[in-house]
């Protein structure tokens, strides 16, 4: 695959710090590939391209949507942190020409996660959180943990994004409650 | 309404903490009423009823809910915390002779919440929290914001759940984002 082209690309559209971020995503994600056994170029395109829609303000995205025909729910289209992940994976065929439906899928699901998310999907989701460009507390712990234990680095991480979204006040992803249940039980933590 | 009847009951089906606690639910609740206008009556018979399946088993509460006919999702099988609310909710009519459909509906919804509460609903989730008995950092900050605000009061008491939940690595229902998404909106806190 020639990377050089879509490097070229994002760099254009993205903008400098936006385009080190993906980079740091895109190479963060192809070493999770190679550990946890996904197609690396895969990880590495969807890694690159995963902020495509964060270029653009609200109200576009709202607007693109709509052009694009797509069923957004309100908690997606309300809170601001969240709309370009649908959207940017929805206009991938459109606008950069790439239609594999596993990288859109791995795009339009990095903010919120989903219940039963692909392992392409989950190494997206755990590379835009500790990509080397991140700093937070506790992001060296997530990263060692993310070379250990896919499932439970992902659960550190989803219930990080959780207590910052209650933190801010923001509304919070119906998804992203179903995805840690999923890593949960996955995980055999439930006593129930 | 002979209260007597309902306070033998409970005492007797509870036990002594319990029914400690399911009285001061039903005082707050009745307080909570008067101060937001709603059926004072329901809000105490509610407050006094709300836990009335916890004194079940989990295997108890999942055979009860079979015979019942209940169709209940996942998370509210699984999670331990959960279940005795729909199912005791149900209980009411056949066990109990309750058959105020706003009395179960607050029993059936006080440990998760759920989008679009009654009223009722939401004086007792929150007497729940508050009651006298209750004693966790904060709570006296959340009594205070319950006489001031009823949904600003709500959101502080989800958020705390929430992050209880977090921190005990539970299963999330989602019914309690939905309600949390609920309050943030009608406060006019996402800002979009």
């Amino acid at each position: 695959m020639d990377w050089e082209i879509y490097r070229t690309l994002m760099k254009s559209h993205l903008g400098e710090a936006l385009y080190r971020h993906s980079l740091g995503v895109a190479e963060t994600a192809a070493d999770l590939a190679v550990r946890y056994r996904v197609d690396r170029h895969r990880a590495y395109l969807a890694g690159l391209l995963h902020d495509y829609g964060k270029v653009f303000s609200p109200a576009e995205l709202r607007c693109k949507a709509e052009q694009l025909g797509l069923c957004l729910d309100r908690v997606s289209l309300e809170e601001k942190g969240l709309l370009h992940a649908p959207v940017g994976a929805a206009l991938l065929p459109v606008e950069v020409g790439v239609a594999d439906t596993a990288v859109i899928g791995a795009v339009a699901y990095h903010t919120t996660g989903r219940a039963r998310m692909s392992l392409l999907e989950k190494v997206i989701y755990l590379a835009d959180m500790i990509e080397p460009g991140r700093d937070f507390e506790g992001v060296e712990k997530l990263r060692q943990s993310a070379s250990d234990d896919l499932d439970r680095a992902l659960l550190a991480a989803v219930d990080h994004t959780i207590d910052r979204v209650l933190r801010r006040g923001r509304l919070l992803h119906p998804r992203s409650v179903q995805f840690r249940n999923c890593l949960l039980t996955s995980l055999g933590k439930n006593g129930g």
